[in-house]
């Protein structure tokens, strides 16, 4: 059998598409989207409602990228911080997307059960309901603000511009490239996770 | 006397149409710019050197709208909780401008003094010189990905969509708009400091 002359449309090709354009320019458009597929926009419409159901679809890839999901019956211990990381790593190639996705609610289905599931861990790991939203709010925007710290380049100040001694000391005692992005994002995330559980101790007692 | 038909060009002029450009598409180029203002490219390069000049032009703009920056002389807990939040609300109103900055080694002068201030507070606070760099990205990546929080839409997540009863009962606890984005980012910048604050107490003693 001939293969078909262009690859089969599906939403999460188009979705891979319109990444392949966010990283490039830092927009899409579903016109744009169906040229580099060389179908018409059309066509689109069979596997996606709209521009934010692409957006949508980009927000999942990311989920696929996702080296460990959070497991339902994980501790909180077992199951943040390996997860996180990966969520980081895989934002971290595609930094122009994080404004497009954080500007538009959450509606993907596998990222709302990603959502639902860290929701479940904090809530049977005693964070009360009303701290249930700030605390993955919280792990969200640490998160999200760490892979654009990833994808920053090897020297993030330029030392020969210091203007202060504890500057000048704190970029030569600091290690360069991805091994510093590792490191802070390693200090803060613990910082973020044992102060949320020691919030959570607070509230409950 | 008559007024110039085209207003002065300066650096900072230059700064502000580009971030229009880039809060309206993403992106900017040097030729886009000098169409906005009326002028040619050329005349553009008496004011800045190139594209990187005016990036870091715009990351200027945002230390201008911060509304209290830190003083040198000033306590960790004078100095950060105010400056922070005022750091986060000027880039929340220029979401796009923070993945284009982050990819950038910070040069701007004003921008590195800022950067002087934090890392000269921080050291008299007691932060030992390897642990400088890790508190000002943490606090960096908290920040900014705060900033893309508050430029989120009202339903951050899709209640709808929910997968879990512990994410609905998230959802219905938490307040929304405006007011979801400063509660969790309070709680956040308090999580983030206190946990900096406590590492730091144990890596002296």
């Amino acid at each position: 059998m001939a293969r078909p002359s262009s690859p089969i449309l599906s939403a999460e090709k188009i979705a891979r598409t319109a990444l392949e354009l966010v990283d490039a320019t830092g927009e899409f458009t579903v016109g744009a989207v169906a040229d580099r597929l060389g179908v018409r926009p059309s066509s689109l419409y069979n596997h996606v409602s709209g521009r934010d159901d692409i957006v949508e679809g980009m927000r999942a890839l990311m989920l696929n990228h996702t080296a460990v999901m959070p497991d339902p019956e994980a501790t909180w211990e077992e199951a943040f911080p390996r997860f996180l990381r990966g969520y980081r790593d895989a934002f971290a190639r595609h930094p122009r997307l994080i404004p497009m996705i954080t500007s538009q609610t959450v509606m993907s289905e596998p990222v709302m059960r990603m959502y639902g599931v860290m929701a479940t861990i904090l809530r049977r790991s005693g964070v009360p309901d009303d701290l249930l939203l700030d605390a993955i709010t919280i792990m969200d925007s640490y998160v999200l603000g760490a892979a654009l710290d990833v994808a920053a380049p090897d020297e993030v100040w330029d030392s020969s511009a210091a203007t202060s001694d504890a500057m000048r000391a704190a970029i030569q005692a600091a290690p360069t490239g991805r091994e510093r992005a590792d490191r802070s994002f390693d200090i803060g995330l613990r910082v973020v996770l044992d102060g949320l559980r020691a919030l959570t101790k607070e509230q409950i007692s």
